[in-house]
């Protein structure tokens, strides 16, 4: 079994930036991830990440993980199933492996919620889609649905305009509510075709997807909408069922953490959407990742009887900020 | 008087950051600030800020200011003497002028401690320093003075030995401690002469520094050191005596912010190196910038009857991730 110093799961702003500061005092740094930027990749036009003043998700996560490569981190693609907390050491099992560590920082966000009708399982990758900049331009010129709710689906629907020949919007309500700017951006696209007070009751389909089947809010069938595609948009939940019980989470099932990064199990760090942090930021989960590395840092130095650092870490490295 | 929705005191990573979130959001947005970057300046060789490889302090912070400008934040460079925190109104005081605000945000980071010895106050700028980046070009080739404690003494001390003739590095311990990579560097320069077990007891000179007097452990005088200036590397402390009595402050002065970052105060929120977050880094102080921008504008939309964003913050703006 390979062993670590730090082993981070995710890798995305927060497992990323944490992975660059660990690596940077010399521990030896592991990432496990399905893949690289999570939700980052949810868009091409970033302005709010400070210090850069426009950049696509994809390329911002490929500098944060060549910036953590640099200086050593290893990347493994790869999906964790489990993890034991023994004293002084966690043993992390993924689909092909396993490996140890004396620190471990969670860092792997938050998963799309699923709509949960029949025919959504079944057509996953082939017409059901939970990402509209991701898959949105192979469904170019094609016609295209989106069902969710909030800000999330009015963005997916106005994002999908520009690519496909005809948006089918799925709401439960009866009217377009959320941010000002995409409430207008709908009701002006006439591309996008209002499918108010409907929920999708099944999705049809054989190897892809045909048609949804929608219902009207009192839950009686309404009508059948033909659609190459679905965009489903129901914001998203932390999936945390194989830490529960090792580690303390919120009602939202949001790993609890203190102001260090730490959770309940001693040498379990965590950072990110994949925490109780209020909001859900690339610059907010970057800074969380730092946190949450200093203080795994701190934690490893201490069990090896050697100086912890102080709070203020300016200095740590000679030309460290 | 002129009134904003949100005021923030202090221009360096987490003051910027929380500007650019509250301007981008539509918020009349004005920075008070001494100085732009703050300890960010310290350094011109950040390798740490996740997503830039390599970037000097100064122009980091610049990136930070300019993209702020970008969506109309306002900047005065001036001192803010108090604050009055009225219901539903702030009103905050500079030497030059008053200003009115909705939400106030504290990020003015920290000042550097002084070595608290005659001379000091009267040679200040004139070879007594606090910032051995910024000052120690001026020195070049000349003979210099650290006194201090912890790396940030090393540190300054390895950057002067590149700069100046000779640096006379004053310790009160008998022994070089402190990061590895710090205490070798210091070790194998030739340039540092050590001056250990020893304080500086007083600063003589005329108009400029002109030597030290040293002090033992015990109290006696030790040996004069001819310097041309002194770099004092004290630590930081929070200069947050103008605000005791309106948010809740811990026993380093820290202003004790919760995960909102929200103070003790309605209406008043804190970021950065100001506060009780663990760690001090760039990085850090622009998440919690960002969190109490949003948290603020979640207060001014509240006030004014409109609805609050939720915490999956992602999709406030089109295309902000």
């Amino acid at each position: 079994m390979e062993t670590y110093d730090v082993i981070i799961i995710g890798g995305a702003a927060a497992g990323l930036t944490a992975s660059l500061y660990t690596a940077r005092q010399g521990l030896k740094t592991l990432v496990l991830t399905k893949d690289i930027g999570g939700q980052a990749l949810l868009t091409n036009d970033i302005q709010n990440y400070p210090g850069i003043m426009q950049i696509g998700g994809f390329e911002l996560m490929t500098e944060f993980q060549k910036q953590s490569a640099s200086y050593g981190t290893e990347f493994r693609y790869d999906e964790v199933v489990s993890i034991e907390n023994k004293p002084g050491e966690k043993i992390v099992s993924t689909r092909s492996g396993e490996y140890s560590c004396t620190a471990l920082i969670l860092a792997f966000g938050k998963t799309p919620r699923d709509l949960g009708v029949p025919g959504e399982q079944e057509m996953k990758g082939h017409g059901v889609s939970y990402c509209a900049v991701c898959d949105g331009p192979i469904f170019k010129n094609r016609i295209v649905s989106v069902a969710g709710v909030g800000d999330h689906a009015l963005q997916a629907a106005v994002y999908l305009a520009g690519v496909a020949s005809k948006v089918n919007l799925i709401l439960p309500g009866s009217e377009v509510r959320g941010d000002d700017s995409l409430v207008s951006a709908v009701n002006s696209d006439n591309k996008i075709v209002k499918a108010f007070g409907r929920k999708v009751k099944s999705i049809r389909g054989d190897k892809s997807v045909k048609s949804l089947i929608l219902q009207k809010s009192d839950g009686s069938e309404a009508e059948e909408v033909q659609t190459d595609a679905l965009f489903v948009e129901m914001g998203y939940i932390a999936r945390t069922d194989f830490i529960k019980g090792i580690v303390n989470l919120n009602k939202e099932n949001e790993i609890i953490t203190d102001k260090f990064g730490g959770t309940s199990a001693e040498g379990i760090f965590a950072a990110g959407d994949v925490t109780d942090v209020p909001y859900k930021q690339a610059v907010i989960s970057a800074g969380q990742g730092s946190i949450a590395a200093l203080s795994a840092y701190n934690y490893i130095q201490k069990l090896r009887g050697k100086p912890v650092s102080k709070t203020d870490w300016k200095s740590v490295k000679p030309v460290n900020q």
